[in-house]
């Protein structure tokens, strides 16, 4: 169980992996557990383009369900983040659903100290292009009117 | 032997790691060799701070002498640098010489089809400072002036 778990957790970071490369960003994903590196002191993947950072935390769920993240693990997640000058998200991978990016500034404290997703939160979000968005990574409207008049 | 110079490459690579975190980059560090992930397909550091990125290909010598690269591995850091929008250093720790960063443009290209940076090059190549001053997160003058002022 935690094995298939594990792997369908690898799975899906390597598939945004690919996604964020062919979108031409230099991607690093964190070493596999188990590694000398502690995992938990690198986000899971990292990707940068062009000086914007988008950084990952990647979740994998079979259904939609409510996803929690440790206080430390948001800290440390926080920590890199800002030091970076990026932008962080919990990135879920549902099969069927795709992906969908929650900014961590959107995540609630539980009662018990951690944070919290919610299913309904999860469902409404939106797919990497928000990301790309929010990087400042799209092209404007008002860059295809530019175009046209040259 | 082998073993000998891989643990002193680990430590000069967590020296120049703590180094850079100190100084405010968020740093990442490739996987250590045998981890899932091919560590040849990733940079050995890589640090961002404000969206400013330098990347780091870590040779750590007993003593100074000419240091060669592979033109697959530069290649591969080319690429990566190139999307990350940043800056590419050859990062050399000789003991009792400090920390040397070489700019990849520097290295010569040798008859054999590889890429080396020359002994002497290395003893002339600044240290960290260098670094900070291509990324423009050093103050200048004029900003000491300018606060000078106020």
């Amino acid at each position: 169980m935690r094995d298939r778990r594990r792997s369908r957790g690898y799975r899906a970071e390597r598939d945004l992996v690919i996604r964020l490369w062919r979108l031409g960003f230099a991607v690093l994903r964190a070493p596999a557990s188990g590694a000398k590196i502690k995992r938990a002191d690198y986000p899971d993947i990292v990707a940068i383009k062009n000086g914007k950072v988008a950084v990952f935390e990647v979740k994998s769920r079979r259904e939609l369900s409510t996803i929690y993240i440790e206080e430390e693990q948001l800290r440390k997640l926080k920590t890199f983040t800002e030091r970076a000058g990026g932008k962080a998200y919990i990135a879920v991978k549902i099969p069927r659903i795709e992906w969908k990016f929650i900014p961590i500034e959107e995540l609630e404290r539980t009662p018990k100290g951690r944070y919290k997703v919610r299913k309904d939160t999860i469902a409404k979000s939106p797919g990497l292009e928000k990301v790309l968005a929010d990087l400042g990574l799209l092209r404007t409207l008002e860059d295809y009117i530019g175009n046209k008049g040259k």
